[in-house]
């Protein structure tokens, strides 16, 4: 049986606020934020207490379109060094790799680099590419984290070898990921059982990303966090794909470390967000919470959302064709 | 050590899904619905198996202006029938009745009535006051329940005098009503084991109203339900006061009873709520969490809301001042 580590009025060391705003929320308009948003995004994760800013993905030229893809798709050093300098803060700067797009060749090392951690992210059936990756990555002086998306789709014994295989890397943090946002609290904590267990008996950390489809995002993350998740994914005002993350402002209400400060994110909230908000589209709404709760992947409801569409019922049925 | 009731797999039949749509929305808009979005509104709890739909409150038109409220502030007998008729369906009708707004001596015997079930919403000082009221609805055959309002304000040992007072009267369900939407669900956890407590030892029920300030109404709502309470009230698209309630369509589409559909609340929404969205303000956001998170009445942010102002660190500093 697990147990609660901490409790709701302490401190617990080991948490680790991680913004991913830029990364999940470049999903939303194919990374084409300006230098303006994401410098003051950046000033405000210090401001704030973050630890850790994914700034984008570094996703490699050679794959995918530098006309249709904005700066942080990619993540160029000199692009990650006009936003954050020398980056002679507190704060560690991450970025994601993705399988297939990101490649080992690119990756600079760490020494030349202001970039501290790079995250893999990975479907099951993509493990052994993911390992390749968090090794290279690891040799070349970074800290690691690996996300394993889809799991709601995955076979039970599937994800207890892939847990089995990452154990024996270097990775320093295993992530579960809600996909689909379409785990329940109840299935969290099973999720951070069975994840702890392995990184604890290898010393390594679990986190948790988040997704809103069942207006669960941020009780998920409590829940995780409660029973020893000290990775917590949370991105301003909710911003990324589909129904969006757990909103860093939630959980920095509910931290009691006073390291963490609310009001530099309000600040950010009025000047870019509320701006942004008449832009783009995120966040909960009707389709998004259908394919949560047929745990699908959000893409019909991300047309449906392109679309105004406001047919819901027909949108359900279209789910549930065979 | 509070235990978990059924699974996540299986039905429960002690659980009731409470809909009060038209009692916590007309709070947004002072009870002028029209009759033609009530009548749509109770089809759709009959068609999608609605255990209780509460459609008003009971005040006394001798004490609110029926100029400035619409009719389902008062809930007059005539007014009910125009839309249910005599409700020849197996949902039951509720009304909330509000200490020193309604009257026992305009309350007509359940024998003359086509309401099932009447609520009393109580501030703990007020507990005698409310207790009358129970006795009197009881006595002229009305279920009964009890919602204890604030008790995020009260301290430990009042909310357990008020307990023990309500465990001797006839009321058939006493509810956990987090009033600030400032719960987490640790502590709707630890509420439900109190309340269960007394509920069992007395025969009555516990029920859940939760508001979505910290966007966790639907997952306290889950939490307090995986302990024993039975009586969960939601309202379509949260439609409620300040930050609104546990979504309807969230519930039904966790529990596993096939009596409850979802298809017929996404038509009302089509129908009924995208357009409502364009004229009314509801649910979660920023001075919404504010609030919340201060443990504070959501009358400001309300304010705040009308005025359309987004100045978030004006807003959160006039909370904190003494």
């Amino acid at each position: 049986m697990i147990e609660k580590k901490g409790s709701i009025l302490t401190v617990r060391e080991d948490i680790k606020v991680f913004d991913c705003t830029i990364r999940d929320g470049g999903l939303v308009n194919n990374y084409h934020f300006s230098d303006a948003f994401v410098k003051a995004h950046y000033e405000t994760c210090v401001a704030a207490g973050v630890d850790y800013m994914e700034i984008g993905k570094n996703v490699s030229p050679t794959i995918m379109s530098v006309d249709e893809y904005g700066p942080w798709n990619f993540c160029k050093e000199e692009d990650i060094r006009r936003i954050v300098g020398e980056n002679k803060t507190d704060m560690k700067i991450a970025v994601m790799a993705d399988i297939g797009r990101s490649l080992k060749e690119e990756l600079i090392p760490k020494s030349e680099s202001v970039v501290d951690m790079i995250r893999i992210a990975t479907y099951i059936h993509q493990i052994p590419a993911a390992i390749e990756l968090i090794e290279d990555a690891h040799a070349k002086g970074y800290e690691t984290t690996v996300n394993i998306m889809a799991i709601s789709k995955s076979f039970d014994d599937e994800l207890d070898e892939v847990l089995s295989q990452l154990s024996k890397t270097n990775v320093d943090v295993i992530y579960i990921a809600d996909s689909f946002g379409s785990f329940y609290p109840e299935q969290i904590k099973k999720l951070t059982e069975k994840y702890l267990k392995v990184a604890q008996e290898n010393g390594k950390k679990v986190g948790i990303h988040a997704h809103n489809n069942l207006q669960l995002a941020y009780a998920n993350t409590l829940e995780a966090m409660i029973y020893g998740t000290s990775f917590l994914d949370v991105t301003i005002s909710g911003l990324g794909r589909g129904a969006g993350n757990c909103p860093l402002e939630l959980l920095i209400g509910f931290l009691k470390n006073p390291k963490y400060k609310l009001m530099p994110v309000l600040k950010f909230i009025e000047e870019y967000i509320v701006p942004l908000e008449k832009e783009l589209d995120w966040g909960y709404s009707i389709p998004y919470m259908l394919t949560g709760q047929l745990n699908e992947h959000p893409r019909a409801a991300m047309k449906a959302r392109d679309e105004k569409d406001t047919k819901y019922r027909e949108f359900y049925k279209s789910l549930m064709v065979d």
